[in-house]
């Protein structure tokens, strides 16, 4: 159930809708990505998911996508109640800050002292209620001025996620619960990723970003002075349509292409105005095709998920994870901790073991010259 | 090189083409039975190869062709030298029985005395020398009044065919090297394999029948009395096109379906009346995806073979095979001894050691109503 009462007062999400999500190749890819797809049967896509979990937060009418060009169409019909000065187009993908940054410096410019919330458009949540009570929390962090970050309590030694190792008590004025940030570690071993979770004092980082857009491009603006002058003259002039162009094709093209873990987070945390939010719900970026397949299948890994609604799949002694995108019989026999990707072009075949490989085979047929099916 | 010097006087090519082959789903199915395919990559027809290498034995006016009507043209346009009186088209399949006997009946009608020899139109040989050598042996013993076997000297302990236990010499006058048969055995266990191979007293049955027609006609008979009944009514209208549709429709869906083996090989085996000449040639008749996968790998199992005209596959530490019927991309990361198999509108995956199983799965999908596949 969600209500009036779950709306945070001057409160707007920002959704980065880019990222292709090679390591779920074939399905994901240049002109379908991940976000565009339903990967967990709710039958819904994943970007849709999001829109509907950040709605009650900000309102409808208080969610900004930023997405490329291409899947302008696409994110549109996904999203019917998404307002036309709410999507903002890149001209070409420049990585998270440039897309972040440029969401802050628009909604600053209109509403200034906004607080924004950054939500990945392709990850899956469970628990909504757990969710909005974070995300609740950490407003009203980012109020103070901080830098906010939603961590997730680790459930298990995961490898594909990055961590955060938390310091003790933000001791904000009148808020609980919040913690300081001591580093960042990216996928760790799984001996690593073992004394993590039982040590207890990490938190899986989940790529929320919580803050006042002004304290947003104050750290961009830190640590990438001539990225903040970019954003701040692309703002000026964003809702004037005549302007706005010439100022895409000028400006945004040149921008340092930096991910905002490291041109906000890592120095904010070092600065001591980074926090932590903890969050106790479920969460997974859906890495690769093992994710996936655990996520389809309850984490029964001695079962066959079944993704796609016209799969025709005839299975004996056989698990892991079959991808549909045809109405063409697949039979698998004897095959265990299997991947099978079936779409119209192109057709993967691997096993849970070698998902995050999948990588590379986009990166050969890149190399091979075959981006037709890329 | 073949020349004049390798007809056999007065010998006359049976090829039966029936037979799905049904371990080769989802390549061999209906309407594309296992003779029509190229499966060593030479460029031909299992087929074509059958009759490329009866053609100088036989000449090409003498090979007829045994199979079903939906066959026709593709077996007319596969073999353009097929002579018109030289294909006879089966209604229905009635097993090999019925589809040799019938040949045997029309030739022996046409030609008193002829001697034919029956070869699958689906396996594969090498060194043809050898195997001209051994029709030729195998011949001259049939002339003497022998239903004659020709049997592979077999190179490995191989479980998936069926073994001739010889006996001693047939001591036929004037001919060498011909054996008597003692018992057949069907797909033994490896252990027994290994027996056989070590024991040396065993072939493999490649279910190719040289004899007298007569003779096979005889032994029938003895069988299956009213089969030979059948047979010989429409041997005499076959000739005559206003008769021979009425008689195959009153006839031929009425005749047992027994396999040769029974009818024929076993029972004159018990009579003294069977011999087998050993033949000293590369033989298979790729029983399944493991044997297709073996042949087109040259015996290196490390290796992933690729068979299809238009296959684009990527392959990471992989081996096994790979059937493309596509242009599709097919990616394979980290699967071994994999068998993939991608047709239109069936894929199929499993294993080498999982290969015998297929047909069980052709069967799961017939009682699934999914015969649009099969």
């Amino acid at each position: 159930m969600t209500n009036r009462s779950s709306r945070i007062e001057g409160f707007y999400s920002v959704i980065p809708a880019g990222g292709i999500g090679s390591r779920l190749w074939p399905l994901s890819r240049a002109d379908a990505p991940k976000f565009l797809h339903d990967l967990t049967g709710s039958g819904q896509t994943l970007l849709r998911n999001t829109w509907d979990r950040l709605a009650p937060l900000s309102g409808a009418d208080r969610i900004m996508v930023v997405t490329g060009r291409a899947h302008r169409a696409a994110v549109e019909e996904q999203l019917p109640g998404l307002e036309d000065h709410n999507i903002v187009l890149e001209s070409e993908p420049r990585d998270s800050t440039a897309a972040i940054g440029l969401a802050a410096a628009i909604l600053e410019k209109r509403e200034p002292g906004v607080i924004i919330g950054s939500f990945a458009a392709d990850h899956v949540i469970g628990n909504l209620r757990s969710f909005r009570t974070a995300v609740k929390q950490a407003a009203a962090v980012a109020a103070q001025g901080y830098i906010t970050l939603i961590g997730i309590q680790p459930t298990e030694p995961a490898v594909g996620f990055g961590y955060i190792h938390c310091g003790g008590p933000a001791e904000i004025a009148g808020i609980e619960g919040a913690l300081k940030v001591d580093r960042f570690v990216e996928k760790p071993d799984l001996a690593t990723a073992e004394r993590y979770l039982a040590g207890g004092d990490y938190l899986w980082n989940a790529s929320m970003f919580i803050s006042r857009a002004d304290r947003l491009l104050e750290e961009i603006g830190r640590s990438e002075p001539e990225m903040l002058a970019g954003l701040t003259e692309l703002a000026d002039v964003w809702d004037d349509p005549a302007e706005r162009g010439p100022a895409v094709d000028r400006i945004w093209p040149h921008l340092t292409k930096i991910a905002i873990d490291y041109s906000v987070a890592e120095p904010a945390a070092a600065a001591g105005s980074l926090a932590v939010v903890p969050g106790h719900f479920d969460w997974d970026d859906i890495g690769d095709f093992a994710s996936l397949a655990k996520l389809n299948s309850g984490g029964r890994t001695s079962e066959l998920a079944i993704l796609g609604s016209n799969a025709r799949v005839l299975a004996d002694a056989s698990s892991g994870i079959v991808v549909s995108q045809s109405s063409r019989v697949i039979s698998l026999i004897g095959v265990k901790d299997i991947i099978v990707v079936d779409t119209p072009d192109a057709l993967l075949v691997t096993t849970s073991e070698n998902a995050q490989r999948v990588k590379a085979v986009v990166d050969a047929l890149k190399l091979a010259g075959s981006s037709d099916v890329l």
